[in-house]
């Protein structure tokens, strides 16, 4: 692994999924960020839930022991209530990934996705095309991150590093207020 | 600890909460049936997700150490559709459950909520009342237990020791199914 400077700062993306869950982990040092690593926890697709979260939960924890990452982002609750089941089983590979931060004491934070929409884009309904264009562009990726869970790690990851850098101009001295959920 | 029969069978029964996780662990010898523990594992009502996804496996990770299941029941998914925030939270809970038995190597079984009032009264529209008047009936228990989230656990583990020994009758020298999910 590469050394990690002491200005650095690491925040790992997560995109939970009992299939496919993505993760990206950016590093901002200097006012540039670039992508350290980027990749799939796949889950056995014919495995049982315990086994699937278990892959899921051995994954994350080994993505988040090598990568160091001061937090760990994800996309808020409540965006797919079309369709319940994917929600629910969303729930228990997001309770895992809570888990494996939350036992390396490492913050989990979370964003919904129209304000990761806005944040990268300026729109809160931006379509899929113009998000991945972004995340491109502010990581300078030769290519667009694929497939496409890894580029939704990514851009819950920069989300919450233009976040906290704003929030760092705008509430210094001040008292912050994190969401929990 | 009292010591295990070589003949008993240990279920635990989960009713998974974000706020209160419900347990009880019965034990079946020689065709009857008792009450091992049964019990709570809170998490703090107003600690981070992280944080209480962190209690309820640490919790749930202790009682089956110390309880030693063959199986671990659960009520089956989709029954809280009416609230799906309250249902993807407790998709959670049931993650970090799931990978707590997976990672002792105890099986994870599921049930839906009208198969465990009709095992247990007859009825799969049984009211609260009669699955708590059945269960302590079954049980022997010389008060209902409590909380509610207590005496859905113990539905549950009762519910895969009657079905567990029905189809042992039924099926004997034929496949198995499960339900994974």
């Amino acid at each position: 692994m590469d050394e990690l400077p002491r200005t650095a700062v690491r925040i790992l993306g997560i995109d939970p999924g009992l299939n496919t869950t993505g993760y990206g982990c950016i590093e901002a040092a200097g006012g540039s960020v670039r992508v350290v690593e980027a990749g799939v926890v796949r889950g056995r697709t014919r495995g049982s839930l315990a086994g699937r979260v278990r892959e899921i939960y051995a994954g994350v924890r080994d993505a988040i022991a090598a990568l160091r990452p001061s937090a760990v982002a994800l996309e808020q609750l409540y965006s797919h209530y079309a369709r319940p089941r994917t929600a629910i089983l969303m729930g228990h590979a997001r309770g895992v990934i809570c888990l494996a931060a939350a036992e390396a004491e490492v913050a989990v934070v979370h964003y919904p996705a129209t304000q990761i929409k806005k944040v990268l884009t300026g729109n809160g309904r931006a379509p899929k095309a113009q998000m991945q264009r972004a995340i491109q562009l502010e990581l300078k990726l030769p290519t667009l991150p694929e497939p496409a869970d890894v580029a939704d790690a990514l851009a819950v990851a920069l989300t919450h590093h233009y976040l906290r850098s704003t929030r760092g101009i705008l509430e210094a001295g001040t008292k912050r207020r994190g969401n929990t959920h």
